[in-house]
C-alpha cells in the first residue's frame, strides 16, 4: 500500500512468510526477531541479527531514510540510541502523537518511551513538541501546557512541579501552564508534555474512551427500526469523523531526538495502519522534519550545551 | 433536588448566598472558604471556620452521616483525616469512581487523593476497589488489574513493577496483571488500580474524548439536511447513552478509607451533578459501604496489622 504510493520500502523479516516480490518493496531476509527482555538495551545488544536492529542499521548506514518499527518499542528506541545515536544536544528521544481528537490538533508527547523521566528532559520535551508542531502542524507559536492533575502551579508530583517551575521561566515558549487530562481534547494546548508512563496511559485511555463512545452510537443505531433509519441517514456525515478519531489513520508516534526520523505505529494496527505508518515516515522525511526540529531548538537554545555526551542507560518502556 | 428526594441535608456555606428555605435542607451558615494553598493540610489547620472543615465536623460529631465538599480535593481529603480520621488499618484513604464508559462498569482508584504512593499503598487501594465492587456493584469475585504502559510485568515505572510483584502474590485477590488504558473501556477487569496523579489524568483524558465524541456526533447531525433527520431519528436511542457516561450522573468519587463516607463531585459539576453527589452519598450511608468495604478488607487480610498508627504527614492532591 505504501509502495503503491511512492515510498520505496525495504522490509526486514522473515522472507518466507513475507508474500509474492512487490513492486518498490525490497524483501531483506532477516528471521530473527528481537527476544522479549525486561531490558530491551540488553536485548538489543544480544540480538544483532534481529529485524529491527537490522533495519535501524540500514539507516544509520544511508540505505534508508527513516525506519518504522512496529514491535516493542524499547527494542526500536535502544536500537535507534545505538545505531542512529540522538541529534546532537538532545537529551533523550520522545514519541511524540497528533491526539486523535475531531477539530483542534494536539501534539502529545512523550507517549511511551521515557517511563522515567529527569526535569530537564521533560522541558526539552516542551522544545521538542513546539519545534514538531510548528514543523508538521504550520502552528506558528504553538501554545504549550505541561499534564497535571490541576492546573495550579502546586499540582502534580514534585517532578511535575519543579518542570512547572522551569518551563514557567523558560524563554521563547508560548507557555499556558498547567493542563489537565481533558485539554487533550479542549483546545487549550497545542502542545502538551508528559513522561512515557502518563502520556501512554492517558492516550490509550482517550483511544480507548473514543472508540468506545463510537461503538456504543453503532450499537444505538441498531436498537430499534427508527433508530436504524436515523443512522443509515448519519452515516455519511460520520465518516470524516470517524477517520479523524481512527489511530490507524495518523500512523503512530514520531519517535524523535535521533538524527533519522523513527516512526512506532501501535502494536494492534493493521495493514492498513503499518502503511500508514510508512507513508508518515516518507511525510517526515520529505518535510525534513529531523533538521527542522533540530535547528528549532537550536534556534531555542534548548540544546544541551556542550558536545554531545553520551547517557550510558537511557530508560526505556 | 436531593432533600425531595429524601435527604436530610445539613448545608454549610454563606447563609445569604443560598437563597430560600427549603424542606429538609438546614443551612449552616459558614461564610469562609478554605484558603487556595500549596499544603492543604497547612490551609485546613488555619481554618477551622472554613465550611469543608465545618461539614466535617459535623460528620465526626455524629450530625450527619457522611460529606459532600465540591471544593479542593486535597482540602477535603486533609479535613477528613484530621477529624473523621481513617478507618483502623488503612494507609491512605482513596478516591474510585465507576468509570463513565457504556456497558461494563469499571471501579478505578485512586482519581487523585494521592499524587505520591507508595507500594503497600497501591496494594491496599486493589483490595479497597475489590471490595468496593463487591459492596456497590455486587461483583462477586472482581477482575483486579494495575494500569500501566503494557502487559507484560517488566513494564511500568519501578513503583509499578514492584506493585506488580505484590499483588501477583497477593491471596485472596481475583489478579489480571497489568492493564492499559484501553482497559478503562474494555472490560478487561472490574477494578483497576493507580496512584492519584495517573488516575486524575487518565479519568479526565477519558471523561473528555468521550465528550468530545459526542460532540462531534452532535456536530455532524446538523451538517445536513439528510443527516439532521437521521440525529433527530436516533436520538431517543442515543439517551440513555449520554446518561450512561454523563459524569454528572455518577455523582463524583466516593472518598474511600475514612470511618465515615466522603464524596467527592467534580469541580464543574452543575447543581444536578451536585445533587447526585449528594444522593451518592445517601445511597453509600444506607448500603453501608465504609462498614462492608472494612469488613471485606479485614477478610482479606488487607488491613494494615498492629493498632492504628497515625501517618504524620499525608501526602494529598
Amino acid at each position: 500500500m505504501a509502495a503503491a504510493r511512492g515510498v520505496r520500502v525495504l522490509l526486514f523479516g522473515p522472507a518466507g512468510e513475507l508474500g509474492d516480490p512487490v513492486d518498490g518493496v525490497t524483501v531483506v531476509d532477516a528471521p530473527r526477531s528481537v527476544a522479549k527482555d525486561a531490558d530491551p538495551a540488553r536485548a538489543v545488544r544480544a540480538n544483532p541479527d534481529s529485524s529491527v536492529v537490522r533495519a535501524v542499521r540500514a539507516v544509520a548506514a544511508g540505505e534508508a531514510d527513516a525506519f518504522v518499527s512496529g514491535g516493542s518499542t524499547g527494542a526500536a528506541l535502544a536500537a535507534g540510541l545505538f545505531n542512529v545515536k540522538r541529534m546532537r544536544g538532545v537529551h533523550r528521544p520522545a514519541l511524540a502523537v497528533p491526539v486523535p481528537v475531531p477539530g483542534h490538533p494536539v501534539t502529545f508527547l512523550d507517549v511511551g518511551a521515557n517511563v522515567e523521566v529527569r526535569p530537564e528532559h521533560l522541558v526539552q520535551f516542551a522544545f521538542m513538541g513546539a519545534a514538531l508542531a510548528g514543523v508538521v502542524l504550520g502552528v506558528e507559536t504553538p501554545r504549550v501546557g505541561l499534564l497535571s492533575n490541576g492546573e495550579e502551579a502546586t499540582k502534580g508530583t514534585p517532578l511535575v512541579q519543579e518542570v512547572h517551575a522551569l518551563l514557567a521561566a523558560a524563554p521563547g515558549l508560548n507557555w499556558v501552564g498547567n493542563v489537565e487530562g481533558t485539554d487533550l481534547t479542549s483546545g487549550k494546548a497545542d502542545v502538551i508534555v508528559t513522561d512515557g508512563f502518563t502520556g501512554n496511559v492517558a492516550l490509550k485511555a482517550l483511544e480507548g474512551a473514543s472508540q468506545a463512545t463510537l461503538g456504543a452510537v453503532r450499537t444505538a443505531a441498531t436498537s430499534s427500526v427508527r433508530a436504524k433509519l436515523g443512522g443509515l441517514l448519519l452515516k455519511p456525515a460520520l465518516r470524516g469523523f470517524r477517520d479523524e478519531v481512527d489511530p490507524e489513520n495518523a500512523g503512530g508516534a514520531y519517535l524523535l531526538g535521533l538524527r533519522s526520523l523513527g516512526v512506532v505505529p501501535h502494536g494492534r494496527f493493521t495493514r492498513y495502519g503499518f502503511s500508514q505508518a510508512i507513508l508518515l515516515a516518507a511525510r517526515g522525511v520529505t518535510g525534513d522534519v529531523v533538521g527542522r526540529t533540530h535547528s528549532a531548538l537550536d534556534a531555542a537554545g534548548a540544546l544541551r550545551g556542550g558536545p554531545h555526551a553520551s547517557d550510558p542507560s537511557p530508560s526505556v518502556a
